[in-house]
This record gives C-alpha cells, structure tokens and sequence, in this order.
C-alpha cells in the first residue's frame, strides 16, 4: 500500500523523514486517470532507487477556457491501486485550494519555448504548467522528477525551468508508451469514439512516414512536413491543429532538419485533441 | 572573514556542508553598496543563529528603461568587510551571466499585489525581483530570509509568493533603519545633493504628520493623504511620484483606516527617486 496524503505539511514531513534516514526521493507529477504511460514512470522511479512519491492533482490552472476541466477523469481509488501496484511509496492528492488558497496570486512563466506546437493553440497552458510543476518540486524537494516524452513541449518547457530557476532536481524524460498499433497512450484516448480510435494511429503513422523519409536522404522541413500532412489527411475524421518540426533545444521551427530534431503534430478528433512526436536525428 | 562565493554550485555545496552539521541557514538578500540597514539585517540574522549568507547581487532585471542600472554603485571590497564586520559567514556574489545563462527564459510574477505603489511607476520591477528572490531562495534554502520594512511593497510581495510557490521559508521583515533626522538609509541616498539631503527628511515628516492625525482620532484616508501631501510640498525640491494608503495584507487602498494599514511615499528629488512608509495601526 501507498502512503496516501492531502495536504502540503503532511507530504513535507513524509519526504524529510525519509531524507533523514539517507534516501533520494523521486517524483512522478500527474493529473491521474493513470495508464500505462504514467504507470512506466512509476516504474523508472522505482528502478532509481530511494522512496518515490506520485502527485495526482488536476490542476485547474493549465486548462483554457472551454477546456476539459470539468470532465476530465478523477477516477482516484483506483488510481490509488495501479500506482501501489506499480510501485509509489507516497501518494500526494491535494486539493484545489490547498494548491490555490485563497488570495494565491503568484504565477511561473517562460518566454519563447511556448510559443509555439501545444502553447499557440492553448494560451495559459504552460503558465499553469510551470507554476503547478514549480510548487510540486518545491513541496517534495525531489533529486528526480519524470516526465514523458509524449508531452515534448512541456518536457523541454519544465527542463529549462528547472534550471532558470536554480531547482536542484534532474528532469528525466521517459518514453512514451504506445498501444500495439502505435497510438500514444493517453487519459484522453478514452473519449474517442470506436471510429475515432481506429484512425488516431494516423499520428504515429504520419511521424513514421516523415522519419523513413529523412532515412531516405529528405532534409527539407517542407517536404517532411507535407508527408506528415498528406498521411494524417488519411484519417477523415481528424482536423489537424498543428504539424511542426522543431528544435529539440529550444523549440525553434527549422528549415533544414540537422542535429536532433522534433516533429510535432496535434489532432482533433471531434472535441478531443490528441498529441504525439517522434524525435529526428538529422 | 567571510567566504566569497560566485557561483550556484559552491554556495549550495557550503550550504549543504552547513545543513549536515546541523546548522540552520539564514540569507540576507542585497544588490551591495551596503549601508546600516542591510547591516542590521546581517545582525538579526546572526542572532537567530545558524549560517549567515548575504547574496550581493545587482539585479538587472528588477531595473527598468532608463533606470540607474549602469551607475548604481559596486562597492565590492567594502561591502565584503562590512559584511564580514556584521556577522555574515558566507558572501554569494554571482555574475549576471550566472544568475540568467544564455537562453535564460523563466519569469515568476503576481498578480494584483503589484499593480500600484512602486509597481506602477516601475513596470516589470516586480517580476525581476521575484524571478531574482525565487532564484536565490531555491540555490541557498534558507530556513529564513530577511527584508527590510522599508520596501515595505517588496515585503509583501515577497512574503506572498514565497507562500504561494511553497517556498520553505520563513520571510522575516526588519525594522527600518534611519538617519538622526529620520531619512530611512537607502544606497540611493548618496546620489543626492547637498540641498536635496536637507529637504529629504519630509518624507518620514509627513507620514509621521499622519500618524499623528490618526492618534487624533481622524480616520478618514483622504484626509491623511491629504496631509502627507501637504507636508511633502515642504520640500521645494521634491516632486511626488505618489502617496498612498492601503490595507497591509494585500496592498489594496483603504477609504477609512481600519486595522493595520501602510502609509507609503515615493518623492522625486532630481532624478533620484526616494521611499518611505510607516505602518498605521488603526
């Protein structure tokens, strides 16, 4: 069984006792609705070694306007149970207003790297993102924290963070995790319809193409991103919202594919985006 | 003598050497050109006990457009024996280029608490100080941090972004420190002329006229601003930037002075810009 704790002072005390008996702490941050994805973090964590803490908390702050808030999942019993099983020692579920109390007015925010991909189509993302991340790694103190390589802008995003502001904590990037024909795995893959799921592994697909395409000898952004578009136009129920091909450092489009790169998609799938890139090492 | 330290990774180390021996750690946050009331947090900070490390650090980005970045004073050697004279066991002095690397993107900013006051004759001074204050919070850990009262909207917004972000850190606020004649000791002091020097002492002159109004039962906040006006108009040479009266906890203007309120002023005297303000208990 998972330690399970609500509020910031209780969650403090757990990880102190630990420090003082010697151990590293690990820190894995979710919005729970926990899968297989979030369960491989657990997992790395794990494997790292000292005692590892999950937080599970919907933060309100990253969602736009007409976002998903409201519906997205919060099945936390049994989020409870799969992390336990794959390994959390501490489990922290605070509320909103033990995040948020009244008069909160302090917000984390970067420049440049979320302009762009996830940040143009939901202005504010990061800006919640980046504060709720700040007060979790202020909270836990972690020596690690683990994101997935599925989020690609906020890992990059929470990476220079972290750093800027001096956190003392290595962010560790883990791969994303796929269902058997490709599809990302996701909290919000459950909202799609049974035609929606069969043609979402279009994202991956259209990644792939662009990526045997550079295999190929193709260095050309454009031609690579045109693939990416030509495949996901496939799927007659998707409406893109973003393909980029990106930096890896810094996020900055590029017009020749040299040194590790990011290709980036997003697509609408009725009102449930879905999110995938692959890495392009050029 | 206290140790000189210029970057990130040997102050956290020394504070790490401390923590180990038990020792709780202190910080007095400083831009240098140190003067009796930067010394006289070192002392309070010496007295709680533990490691005492002062941070001199000029911060460009707390400075605006056309602001005394360029010339405000460096002192270095001095500030270092006065430092060490008052009590600080470690000095962290980074360069501009430690503090912001290339690529630097991270911003820490609040809402509301900054919007008058200093905030609103110095735009984007806030976030610079609560990125710099955020910064070194996270590389020194201090058990406790010290500030002045007279940047009394500083201490406010300091102490209020330390709560939201989960800083562990107590913010401990010290009382202002004045001349015979009642100027409050700023570094920018010494910038003035002889003749403005004389005059300067209107400005605590004018909150006391306040104060002493308020004790005569007036509690009308129009009234007593309209006195601090009248007083500061003493001073042929100055020029208001403003008067205002406000609810301590959350900075917002009061009609009628009710429980703890700040009586603030900001006077022009050429181009140096003075501050000063007393608490009203009402």
């Amino acid at each position: 069984m998972s330690r399970y704790l609500t509020t910031t002072a209780a969650t403090r005390a757990a990880l102190e006792q630990a420090r003082a008996r010697g151990l590293t702490v690990g820190l894995v941050p979710t919005m729970g609705a926990l899968h297989e994805g979030h369960l491989s973090l657990i997992r790395k964590a794990r494997a790292d070694g000292g005692v590892v803490i999950m937080s599970i908390f919907v933060n309100p702050t990253q969602f736009g306007q007409g976002e998903d808030l409201r519906h997205y999942p919060r099945p936390l019993e049994h989020d409870r149970d799969l992390a336990a099983a794959a390994g959390a020692d501490l489990i922290f579920a605070p509320s909103v207003l033990e995040m948020y109390p009244e008069g909160y007015s302090t917000w984390v925010d970067l420049e440049g790297l979320t302009a762009g991909l996830c940040g143009r189509s939901r202005p504010g993302h990061f800006r919640g993102v980046c504060t709720v991340v700040t007060k979790l790694l202020n909270i836990c103190r972690p020596d690690r924290a683990y994101f997935g390589e599925k989020d690609a802008q906020q890992l990059v995003v929470v990476t220079r963070m972290a750093r800027d502001l001096n956190l003392a904590v290595e962010i560790v990037p883990c791969p994303t995790v796929r269902e058997a024909d490709g599809l990302a795995l996701s909290s919000r893959n459950a909202r799609l319809t049974a035609e929606q799921r069969q043609e979402a592994p279009v994202l991956y697909r259209a990644l792939l193409a662009a990526r045997e395409l550079l295999h190929g000898g193709e260095r050309d952004a454009a031609v690579l991103d045109g693939t990416v578009r030509s495949v996901l136009a496939e799927a007659t129920l998707g409406r893109i919202d973003y393909v980029e091909i990106v930096n890896k450092a810094d996020l900055s489009p590029v017009v020749t594919v040299r040194g590790e790169c990011l290709i980036a998609v997003a697509v609408w799938f009725g009102d449930t985006r879905l999110i995938d890139n692959i890495t392009l090492a050029g």
